[in-house]
Protein backbone atom coordinates (compact mmCIF):
# COMPACT_ATOMS: atom_id res chain seq x y z
CA UNK A 1 0.00 0.00 0.00
CA UNK A 2 1.89 3.39 -0.88
CA UNK A 3 0.35 6.40 0.78
CA UNK A 4 1.44 9.53 -1.01
CA UNK A 5 1.75 12.81 1.67
CA UNK A 6 1.82 16.12 -0.06
CA UNK A 7 4.30 18.47 1.14
CA UNK A 8 4.88 22.47 0.23
CA UNK A 9 6.31 25.22 1.66
CA UNK A 10 4.90 27.08 4.65
CA UNK A 11 2.53 23.90 5.13
CA UNK A 12 1.44 23.21 8.95
CA UNK A 13 3.07 20.32 10.09
CA UNK A 14 0.82 18.58 12.20
CA UNK A 15 -1.71 18.16 9.36
CA UNK A 16 0.66 16.15 7.80
CA UNK A 17 2.02 14.12 10.67
CA UNK A 18 -1.29 13.50 12.42
CA UNK A 19 -2.35 11.08 9.43
CA UNK A 20 1.36 9.95 8.68
CA UNK A 21 1.43 8.60 12.56
CA UNK A 22 -1.47 6.16 11.73
CA UNK A 23 -1.03 5.41 8.17
CA UNK A 24 3.02 4.37 8.79
CA UNK A 25 1.36 1.95 10.64
CA UNK A 26 -0.75 0.02 8.75
CA UNK A 27 0.52 -3.29 7.48
CA UNK A 28 2.47 -3.58 4.51
CA UNK A 29 2.32 0.27 4.35
CA UNK A 30 5.07 2.92 2.61
CA UNK A 31 4.73 6.68 2.66
CA UNK A 32 6.36 8.81 0.59
CA UNK A 33 6.59 12.56 1.08
CA UNK A 34 6.10 14.19 -2.34
CA UNK A 35 6.45 17.84 -3.77
CA UNK A 36 7.86 19.77 -6.61
CA UNK A 37 11.52 19.66 -5.27
CA UNK A 38 12.95 16.85 -3.47
CA UNK A 39 14.68 17.67 -0.84
CA UNK A 40 13.52 20.07 2.48
CA UNK A 41 10.32 22.21 3.44
CA UNK A 42 9.78 24.37 6.24
CA UNK A 43 6.34 24.78 8.23
CA UNK A 44 5.13 28.04 8.42
CA UNK A 45 7.11 29.89 10.81
CA UNK A 46 10.16 28.45 9.23
CA UNK A 47 10.86 26.41 12.49
CA UNK A 48 10.65 23.10 11.37
CA UNK A 49 12.16 21.41 7.98
CA UNK A 50 10.56 18.37 6.78
CA UNK A 51 12.08 16.17 4.08
CA UNK A 52 10.30 15.61 0.62
CA UNK A 53 11.50 12.32 -0.73
CA UNK A 54 9.76 12.35 -4.11
CA UNK A 55 8.61 14.82 -6.49
CA UNK A 56 5.05 14.80 -8.34
CA UNK A 57 6.28 12.73 -11.32
CA UNK A 58 7.79 10.17 -9.74
CA UNK A 59 4.85 9.13 -7.51
CA UNK A 60 2.22 8.50 -10.66
CA UNK A 61 -0.14 5.68 -8.35
CA UNK A 62 -0.20 6.23 -4.99
CA UNK A 63 -3.13 4.35 -2.89
CA UNK A 64 -3.81 6.67 -0.68
CA UNK A 65 -3.43 10.51 -0.92
CA UNK A 66 -3.06 12.83 1.87
CA UNK A 67 -2.88 16.83 1.45
CA UNK A 68 -2.50 18.64 4.23
CA UNK A 69 -3.15 22.59 4.82
CA UNK A 70 -1.23 25.60 5.91
CA UNK A 71 -1.00 28.92 5.05
CA UNK A 72 1.23 27.61 1.56
CA UNK A 73 -1.60 25.92 0.38
CA UNK A 74 -3.29 29.04 -0.96
CA UNK A 75 -0.05 29.47 -2.96
CA UNK A 76 -0.72 26.06 -4.73
CA UNK A 77 -4.63 26.71 -5.87
CA UNK A 78 -3.56 28.01 -8.92
CA UNK A 79 -0.79 25.71 -9.71
CA UNK A 80 -1.42 23.31 -12.70
CA UNK A 81 1.14 20.76 -11.88
CA UNK A 82 0.29 19.86 -7.83
CA UNK A 83 -3.64 20.11 -9.52
CA UNK A 84 -2.96 18.15 -12.62
CA UNK A 85 -1.56 15.30 -10.04
CA UNK A 86 -4.19 15.86 -7.86
CA UNK A 87 -6.65 15.25 -10.66
CA UNK A 88 -4.53 11.75 -11.57
CA UNK A 89 -3.68 10.73 -8.23
CA UNK A 90 -7.61 10.37 -7.56
CA UNK A 91 -8.53 8.39 -11.08
CA UNK A 92 -6.44 5.04 -8.82
CA UNK A 93 -6.02 6.08 -5.63
CA UNK A 94 -8.40 4.08 -2.87
CA UNK A 95 -8.51 7.56 -1.27
CA UNK A 96 -7.84 10.88 -1.68
CA UNK A 97 -7.85 12.89 1.52
CA UNK A 98 -6.96 16.50 3.07
CA UNK A 99 -6.46 18.09 6.40
CA UNK A 100 -7.24 21.62 6.97
CA UNK A 101 -7.10 23.87 4.22
CA UNK A 102 -5.58 20.94 2.30
CA UNK A 103 -9.49 20.53 0.83
CA UNK A 104 -9.21 23.62 -0.84
CA UNK A 105 -6.49 21.91 -3.09
CA UNK A 106 -8.66 19.34 -3.21
CA UNK A 107 -11.65 21.97 -4.31
CA UNK A 108 -9.29 23.76 -6.68
CA UNK A 109 -8.60 20.31 -8.52
CA UNK A 110 -12.32 19.78 -9.08
CA UNK A 111 -12.45 17.18 -6.96
CA UNK A 112 -15.21 18.51 -4.53
CA UNK A 113 -17.71 20.23 -7.18
CA UNK A 114 -20.99 20.28 -5.50
CA UNK A 115 -19.95 17.99 -2.99
CA UNK A 116 -20.19 18.46 1.09
CA UNK A 117 -16.40 18.94 2.78
CA UNK A 118 -15.26 20.81 5.58
CA UNK A 119 -11.51 22.26 6.01
CA UNK A 120 -10.37 24.85 9.19
CA UNK A 121 -13.38 27.03 10.23
CA UNK A 122 -11.23 29.81 8.92
CA UNK A 123 -11.65 29.10 5.55
CA UNK A 124 -15.33 27.55 5.30
CA UNK A 125 -16.05 30.61 2.87
CA UNK A 126 -13.01 29.78 0.93
CA UNK A 127 -13.93 26.31 0.68
CA UNK A 128 -17.34 27.51 -0.82
CA UNK A 129 -15.99 30.17 -3.16
CA UNK A 130 -14.06 27.40 -5.21
CA UNK A 131 -17.38 24.99 -5.72
CA UNK A 132 -17.51 22.76 -2.66
CA UNK A 133 -20.55 22.76 0.31
CA UNK A 134 -18.53 23.66 3.26
CA UNK A 135 -19.93 21.37 6.22
CA UNK A 136 -18.63 21.58 9.61
CA UNK A 137 -17.89 18.26 10.37
CA UNK A 138 -14.76 17.40 11.80
CA UNK A 139 -14.88 14.53 8.98
CA UNK A 140 -16.75 14.58 6.12
CA UNK A 141 -16.76 10.88 3.66
CA UNK A 142 -17.78 10.14 0.65
CA UNK A 143 -16.79 6.79 0.52
CA UNK A 144 -18.21 5.98 -3.30
CA UNK A 145 -16.28 8.85 -4.63
CA UNK A 146 -12.91 8.14 -2.15
CA UNK A 147 -12.91 11.42 -1.07
CA UNK A 148 -12.27 12.60 2.86
CA UNK A 149 -11.94 15.78 4.32
CA UNK A 150 -10.83 16.65 7.95
CA UNK A 151 -11.79 19.58 9.54
CA UNK A 152 -8.62 21.87 11.00
CA UNK A 153 -5.25 20.78 12.23
CA UNK A 154 -5.59 18.01 14.55
CA UNK A 155 -8.76 16.35 12.95
CA UNK A 156 -6.49 14.71 10.39
CA UNK A 157 -5.85 11.85 13.22
CA UNK A 158 -9.33 11.36 13.54
CA UNK A 159 -9.73 11.12 9.89
CA UNK A 160 -6.69 8.59 9.49
CA UNK A 161 -8.57 6.38 12.44
CA UNK A 162 -11.33 5.86 10.07
CA UNK A 163 -9.43 5.94 7.09
CA UNK A 164 -7.40 2.80 8.56
CA UNK A 165 -10.41 1.03 9.07
CA UNK A 166 -11.90 1.66 5.48
CA UNK A 167 -8.48 0.21 4.17
CA UNK A 168 -8.22 -2.92 6.75
CA UNK A 169 -10.37 -3.55 9.74
CA UNK A 170 -12.16 -2.13 12.37
CA UNK A 171 -10.04 -3.99 15.01
CA UNK A 172 -6.53 -2.89 13.30
CA UNK A 173 -7.70 0.67 13.17
CA UNK A 174 -8.21 0.34 16.94
CA UNK A 175 -5.26 -1.11 17.58
CA UNK A 176 -3.82 1.84 16.00
CA UNK A 177 -5.42 4.27 18.36
CA UNK A 178 -4.24 2.37 21.18
CA UNK A 179 -0.92 2.39 19.40
CA UNK A 180 -0.61 5.97 18.91
CA UNK A 181 -2.74 6.10 22.57
CA UNK A 182 -5.45 8.44 21.14
CA UNK A 183 -7.13 8.37 24.50
CA UNK A 184 -7.83 12.30 24.41
CA UNK A 185 -8.34 14.41 27.44
CA UNK A 186 -7.75 17.92 26.51
CA UNK A 187 -7.49 20.43 29.22
CA UNK A 188 -10.11 23.07 28.04
CA UNK A 189 -12.91 22.59 25.57
CA UNK A 190 -12.69 25.18 23.13
CA UNK A 191 -11.92 23.21 19.98
CA UNK A 192 -14.41 24.67 18.11
CA UNK A 193 -15.91 27.97 17.28
CA UNK A 194 -19.25 27.24 18.58
CA UNK A 195 -17.49 25.66 22.24
CA UNK A 196 -14.62 28.51 22.18
CA UNK A 197 -17.26 31.55 22.47
CA UNK A 198 -16.30 34.79 20.92
CA UNK A 199 -13.61 35.80 23.57
CA UNK A 200 -11.20 33.24 22.34
CA UNK A 201 -12.12 33.26 18.47
CA UNK A 202 -10.94 36.95 18.72
CA UNK A 203 -7.61 35.25 20.77
CA UNK A 204 -7.22 33.20 18.21
CA UNK A 205 -7.42 35.50 15.63
CA UNK A 206 -4.60 37.50 17.17
CA UNK A 207 -2.13 34.59 17.55
CA UNK A 208 -2.71 33.50 13.88
CA UNK A 209 0.64 33.44 12.20
CA UNK A 210 -0.43 35.43 9.34
CA UNK A 211 -3.90 37.08 8.64
CA UNK A 212 -4.14 35.90 4.78
CA UNK B 1 10.67 32.41 25.08
CA UNK B 2 12.65 29.89 23.43
CA UNK B 3 11.40 26.01 23.52
CA UNK B 4 14.02 23.28 22.31
CA UNK B 5 12.64 19.64 21.10
CA UNK B 6 14.55 17.36 21.07
CA UNK B 7 15.27 14.98 17.89
CA UNK B 8 17.16 11.95 16.92
CA UNK B 9 17.17 8.89 14.53
CA UNK B 10 13.73 6.62 15.24
CA UNK B 11 12.22 9.56 16.58
CA UNK B 12 8.05 9.29 16.51
CA UNK B 13 7.22 12.07 14.51
CA UNK B 14 3.93 13.20 15.91
CA UNK B 15 5.65 13.24 19.91
CA UNK B 16 7.64 15.93 18.44
CA UNK B 17 5.10 17.68 16.24
CA UNK B 18 1.90 17.17 18.21
CA UNK B 19 3.46 19.95 21.18
CA UNK B 20 5.60 21.48 18.28
CA UNK B 21 2.01 22.50 16.80
CA UNK B 22 1.02 24.37 19.44
CA UNK B 23 3.96 25.53 21.52
CA UNK B 24 5.42 27.71 18.00
CA UNK B 25 1.79 29.47 18.34
CA UNK B 26 2.70 31.25 21.63
CA UNK B 27 3.21 35.13 21.85
CA UNK B 28 7.07 35.35 21.23
CA UNK B 29 8.12 31.85 20.90
CA UNK B 30 10.96 30.50 18.90
CA UNK B 31 11.07 26.90 18.07
CA UNK B 32 14.28 25.13 17.69
CA UNK B 33 14.75 21.47 17.03
CA UNK B 34 18.02 20.47 18.33
CA UNK B 35 20.22 17.27 17.84
CA UNK B 36 23.72 15.50 18.07
CA UNK B 37 24.50 17.13 14.48
CA UNK B 38 22.69 19.58 12.34
CA UNK B 39 20.84 17.89 9.71
CA UNK B 40 18.36 15.42 8.60
CA UNK B 41 17.28 12.63 11.09
CA UNK B 42 14.51 10.24 10.10
CA UNK B 43 11.57 8.41 12.05
CA UNK B 44 11.26 4.69 13.33
CA UNK B 45 10.93 2.87 9.55
CA UNK B 46 12.68 5.83 7.67
CA UNK B 47 9.27 7.38 5.75
CA UNK B 48 9.80 11.11 7.20
CA UNK B 49 13.15 13.26 7.35
CA UNK B 50 12.85 16.26 10.08
CA UNK B 51 15.66 18.52 10.55
CA UNK B 52 17.96 19.62 13.18
CA UNK B 53 18.40 22.55 13.20
CA UNK B 54 21.18 23.34 16.35
CA UNK B 55 23.34 20.58 18.22
CA UNK B 56 23.45 20.44 21.87
CA UNK B 57 25.98 22.61 22.08
CA UNK B 58 24.59 25.58 20.62
CA UNK B 59 21.20 25.58 22.58
CA UNK B 60 22.52 26.48 26.15
CA UNK B 61 19.21 27.52 28.37
CA UNK B 62 16.25 26.85 26.80
CA UNK B 63 13.00 28.31 28.50
CA UNK B 64 10.76 25.00 27.51
CA UNK B 65 12.32 21.73 26.68
CA UNK B 66 10.52 19.21 25.20
CA UNK B 67 11.72 15.50 24.82
CA UNK B 68 9.57 12.64 22.60
CA UNK B 69 10.21 9.56 22.26
CA UNK B 70 10.10 6.41 19.99
CA UNK B 71 12.14 3.43 19.67
CA UNK B 72 15.04 5.65 19.19
CA UNK B 73 15.13 7.14 22.29
CA UNK B 74 15.73 3.52 23.85
CA UNK B 75 19.36 4.83 22.85
CA UNK B 76 19.93 7.40 24.48
CA UNK B 77 19.50 6.29 27.99
CA UNK B 78 23.12 5.75 28.28
CA UNK B 79 24.10 8.83 26.17
CA UNK B 80 25.80 11.25 28.19
CA UNK B 81 25.76 14.51 26.09
CA UNK B 82 21.81 13.86 25.75
CA UNK B 83 21.40 13.23 29.59
CA UNK B 84 24.31 16.52 30.58
CA UNK B 85 22.43 18.77 27.83
CA UNK B 86 18.61 17.35 29.81
CA UNK B 87 20.32 18.10 33.33
CA UNK B 88 21.59 21.29 32.48
CA UNK B 89 18.64 22.62 30.60
CA UNK B 90 16.91 21.83 33.44
CA UNK B 91 18.40 23.85 35.91
CA UNK B 92 17.28 26.81 34.27
CA UNK B 93 14.26 25.86 32.00
CA UNK B 94 10.45 27.15 33.09
CA UNK B 95 9.26 23.77 32.41
CA UNK B 96 10.79 20.28 31.03
CA UNK B 97 8.64 17.89 29.44
CA UNK B 98 8.56 14.86 27.70
CA UNK B 99 6.13 12.89 25.61
CA UNK B 100 5.71 8.74 25.30
CA UNK B 101 8.78 7.07 25.79
CA UNK B 102 10.71 10.63 26.12
CA UNK B 103 10.42 10.19 29.81
CA UNK B 104 12.77 7.41 29.88
CA UNK B 105 15.20 9.89 28.74
CA UNK B 106 14.30 12.09 31.62
CA UNK B 107 14.69 9.35 34.18
CA UNK B 108 17.95 8.52 32.90
CA UNK B 109 18.97 12.08 33.61
CA UNK B 110 17.92 11.24 37.14
CA UNK B 111 15.40 14.15 37.41
CA UNK B 112 12.20 11.61 38.05
CA UNK B 113 14.16 10.01 40.57
CA UNK B 114 10.71 8.82 43.04
CA UNK B 115 8.59 11.26 41.28
CA UNK B 116 5.63 10.11 39.69
CA UNK B 117 5.46 10.11 35.42
CA UNK B 118 3.83 8.84 33.08
CA UNK B 119 5.26 7.23 29.52
CA UNK B 120 3.98 5.15 26.80
CA UNK B 121 1.84 2.50 28.35
CA UNK B 122 4.36 -0.41 26.96
CA UNK B 123 7.07 1.38 28.20
CA UNK B 124 5.71 1.61 31.88
CA UNK B 125 8.20 -1.43 33.64
CA UNK B 126 11.50 0.78 32.16
CA UNK B 127 10.17 3.88 33.31
CA UNK B 128 9.78 2.02 36.74
CA UNK B 129 13.24 0.46 36.56
CA UNK B 130 14.63 4.26 35.76
CA UNK B 131 13.91 4.98 39.21
CA UNK B 132 10.29 6.55 38.27
CA UNK B 133 7.04 5.96 39.86
CA UNK B 134 4.76 5.25 36.62
CA UNK B 135 1.38 6.45 36.88
CA UNK B 136 -1.35 5.90 33.89
CA UNK B 137 -2.72 9.72 33.75
CA UNK B 138 -2.41 11.32 30.22
CA UNK B 139 -0.47 13.87 31.65
CA UNK B 140 1.42 14.35 34.96
CA UNK B 141 2.74 17.45 36.20
CA UNK B 142 5.12 18.60 38.85
CA UNK B 143 4.73 22.20 38.74
CA UNK B 144 7.44 23.13 41.90
CA UNK B 145 9.84 20.88 39.80
CA UNK B 146 8.70 22.58 37.01
CA UNK B 147 8.38 18.92 34.98
CA UNK B 148 5.66 17.19 33.00
CA UNK B 149 5.81 13.75 31.60
CA UNK B 150 2.94 12.87 29.13
CA UNK B 151 1.73 8.99 27.53
CA UNK B 152 2.17 7.55 24.50
CA UNK B 153 2.31 9.79 21.42
CA UNK B 154 -0.91 11.44 20.79
CA UNK B 155 -1.03 12.87 24.72
CA UNK B 156 1.76 15.82 23.67
CA UNK B 157 -1.11 17.33 22.32
CA UNK B 158 -3.37 17.75 25.78
CA UNK B 159 0.19 18.17 27.44
CA UNK B 160 1.20 21.39 25.21
CA UNK B 161 -1.92 22.53 25.69
CA UNK B 162 -2.25 22.89 29.60
CA UNK B 163 1.85 23.75 29.05
CA UNK B 164 0.35 26.98 27.01
CA UNK B 165 -1.75 27.28 30.18
CA UNK B 166 0.76 27.56 32.36
CA UNK B 167 3.03 30.11 30.73
CA UNK B 168 0.56 32.53 29.53
CA UNK B 169 -2.93 32.47 30.26
CA UNK B 170 -6.29 30.09 30.15
CA UNK B 171 -7.27 32.30 27.23
CA UNK B 172 -4.39 32.08 25.00
CA UNK B 173 -4.09 28.18 25.61
CA UNK B 174 -8.28 27.98 24.67
CA UNK B 175 -6.75 30.18 21.56
CA UNK B 176 -3.98 27.67 20.66
CA UNK B 177 -6.80 24.61 21.12
CA UNK B 178 -9.35 26.44 18.76
CA UNK B 179 -6.53 27.21 16.26
CA UNK B 180 -5.57 23.60 16.09
CA UNK B 181 -9.48 22.43 16.48
CA UNK B 182 -8.18 20.37 18.63
CA UNK B 183 -12.17 18.60 19.34
CA UNK B 184 -11.32 15.39 19.61
CA UNK B 185 -13.95 13.07 17.89
CA UNK B 186 -12.32 9.25 17.77
CA UNK B 187 -13.73 6.95 15.57
CA UNK B 188 -13.48 4.33 17.96
CA UNK B 189 -13.02 3.79 22.04
CA UNK B 190 -9.61 2.00 21.71
CA UNK B 191 -7.20 4.64 23.05
CA UNK B 192 -6.10 3.30 26.53
CA UNK B 193 -4.90 -0.64 27.44
CA UNK B 194 -8.28 -0.49 29.70
CA UNK B 195 -10.79 0.40 26.84
CA UNK B 196 -8.81 -1.53 23.67
CA UNK B 197 -9.09 -4.66 25.81
CA UNK B 198 -7.34 -7.63 25.40
CA UNK B 199 -7.54 -8.43 21.44
CA UNK B 200 -7.30 -5.19 20.42
CA UNK B 201 -3.75 -5.48 22.87
CA UNK B 202 -2.27 -8.27 20.94
CA UNK B 203 -3.30 -6.84 17.69
CA UNK B 204 -1.50 -3.58 18.60
CA UNK B 205 1.10 -5.54 19.96
CA UNK B 206 1.36 -7.68 16.59
CA UNK B 207 1.68 -4.10 14.50
CA UNK B 208 4.27 -2.53 16.72
CA UNK B 209 7.12 -1.30 14.53
CA UNK B 210 9.59 -3.23 15.95
CA UNK B 211 9.37 -5.17 19.85
CA UNK B 212 12.29 -3.47 21.78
Amino acid sequence: MNIAVVLFPRVTALDAIGPYETLQRLPDATVTFVGHRRGEVRTENGFLGLTVDATFDEVTAPDVVVVPGGIGSRALLKDEVVLDWVRRAHRTSRFTTSVCTGSLILAAAGLLEGRTATTHWGAMDVLGGLGAVPTSARVVEHREERIITAAGVSSGIDMALRLAELLTDRQTAEALQLTIEYDPQPPFDAGSVEKAGPDVLARANELALTKD
